[in-house]
């Protein structure tokens, strides 16, 4: 008997054109959405590769995912080694998926040199990165091209240049950022790109026969899904940074109470002033202090930045929300200095 | 010609019954006590030891003192191995230094031991610590014993069991912590053993020709310098201690102004509700925010003791102004975040 995601596939009409899908950033998020994009047989992928590029184009990634077991030696369609190249390469994209890191420098210098790839009319940008207000940049460079914002907690990542372990399912929410409509660009073509992608990465998944519960969800506003994942981005990802520890250790130590919960509370009351109050209910707040044991040794990804001397995603995770609880009004103590103590921290690491 | 200090020597009353001196803690501080207190040859000093009692009784310590030079194998004229012998040793002491770590545990246990060694009309005990409040619980265990309470930035510490490398000047101040007074425990009373104890220690440094502006200051009200010495203690020690990073990168990132600053005006607004304005001027600030320089290198005590560790002495230096800041509503937000940081840091080393 097939499975309702196997049934899904079936059920998706085959297109003769495949969809060109360029992929920024094929680190562990990139990695598996190309992977799934490419499995659909409705998409190509070219994947955008920096320092891993030749190794990568020699002999493929290794994936060791929970969703789609062990694949050894896969590539994209395509590989190449910069934006001059994917758009030599290929004169127009669908979708243009940016898997990077969400920092500020990052984003202008990606802005710069997306500009040739995308087409007036038939590219979509599709942004699957952390944090809050990350769509603006992209949004006030290309007032028309649709923007697509995803929040995932896949739990992806290069072990080393070729080999990527993804450790949780799949599940994420995507939505169009409309963040500009008019007569010529309309909700509903920004909301149609939306649903395209949606339909070919949930056929992707039906191929890959994931394993879990994965799937890619549309969503008519995915900002509540950002403040949802700010809830814990925002206070345990920062506060086990600033402590340098791991997430059992803040829960079973004296800064839950002092730290962890009020921090929460603090994205809480600030998503609530940004009308966002149903994504960041006490509910969701209990879970999350308690769907971690308090002997987990998980260490968050900024923590796993700091400790590599990579830059942290602290602009759009703190950065962002701060910029709205100052617009709003809202008292935030505890997200304010552990904001400027993460500042200092990555100054030395810039 | 002879010096003032060398003069002040010649001046005092030779006593012929030495002053019997009992020096708890015999790390930086304590050694180089015990040596000025022994070169006035009126005082001669039980050091009680605890882990390296056997190499001190042995070999002695080796100093190497910016105002003493180079000093090998100096023993003190006593040591022990504990409160018991030194309680055996000798029936009575005039003076009892404190000079361990001001950690809540270890002062209760202090306590506990040194019931034994005072006598009543005769002991004071002299607290050579660092932080706020830290006379109380001595104060409530023994209330009709002389309190002499110090600040110093004697920069002294153990480089190994038995060598003390002791970088600044010996530039104290001292006065009697008047926790208690009524017609048989006079203020007089108490004014007189911290005058004692000045004079006996300025003549040690006279006669031990300390080379530089070491001097030990007697003054009315101990608690002024207490407040200065904690504007410099709760801000820069605690937050270099937090983000783990030297003075130097401090002072020369975004937290300065962000952090630092603000941290130390939070100081001076407590000092201020608690009476001590005087003690915690802008000028202050400034100059303490100008004397170190950008490219210092200099870890501050928390820090290090984070960084090899041992316990944070994080009640004394934010715990007990931040209970006055409570009292008198003040707020503090930086010093609040700092603290719980802290304390949920050195929750794993305790």
């Amino acid at each position: 008997m097939l499975s309702p995601t196997r049934r899904l596939n079936h059920s998706l009409p085959r297109v003769k054109n495949l969809l060109d899908v360029c992929v920024v950033g094929a680190g562990g998020v990139g990695t598996i959405a190309a992977y799934v994009l490419e499995n659909s047989q409705r998409a190509r992928v070219t994947a955008v590769l920096r320092s891993n590029y030749a190794l990568v184009k020699e002999r493929g990634f290794d994936i060791d995912s929970i969703d789609h077991g062990k694949v050894t030696n896969w590539r994209p369609h395509n590989v190449v080694s910069g934006f001059a190249s994917a758009a030599a390469d290929k004169k127009s994209y669908d979708f243009i998926v940016i898997t990077t890191k969400a920092l500020p420098d990052l984003t202008s210098s990606i802005i710069a040199d997306l500009k040739p790839l995308i087409t007036p009319g038939k590219t979509s940008l599709a942004l699957l990165q952390n944090g809050l207000a990350i769509e603006a940049p992209f949004a006030a460079a290309f007032p028309n091209t649709p923007i697509l914002s995803s929040v995932s907690m896949i739990g992806s990542r290069l072990t080393n240049s070729t080999s990527v372990f993804h450790q949780y399912p799949d599940v994420s929410k995507i939505g169009a950022h409309l963040h500009h409509v008019d007569d010529t660009f309309t909700g509903a073509t920004q909301h149609a790109a939306a649903a395209l992608y949606v339909d070919v990465y949930n056929a992707g998944l039906a191929a890959a026969k994931a394993k879990t519960n994965a799937r890619c969800l549309l969503v008519e506003d995915i900002s509540g899904a950002r403040w949802a994942k700010l809830l814990w981005n925002a206070s345990f990802n920062t506060l086990c940074t600033v402590l340098r520890i791991p997430v059992g250790e803040l829960l079973s130590g004296p800064g839950r109470n002092t730290l962890l919960e009020p921090a929460m509370r603090e994205v809480a009351a600030v998503a609530t002033a940004a009308g966002y109050g149903d994504a960041v209910s006490e509910d969701m707040i209990q879970n999350m202090l308690h769907d971690s044991a308090p002997t987990s040794t998980f260490r968050p990804s900024m923590l796993v930045d700091l400790e590599n001397e990579r830059p942290l995603e602290l602009e759009v995770i703190l950065g962002a929300p701060l910029k709205v609880a100052k617009e709003k009004g809202v008292s935030t103590p505890i997200l304010t200095q552990v904001y400027e103590l993460l500042n200092q921290i990555q100054w030395k690491l810039t």
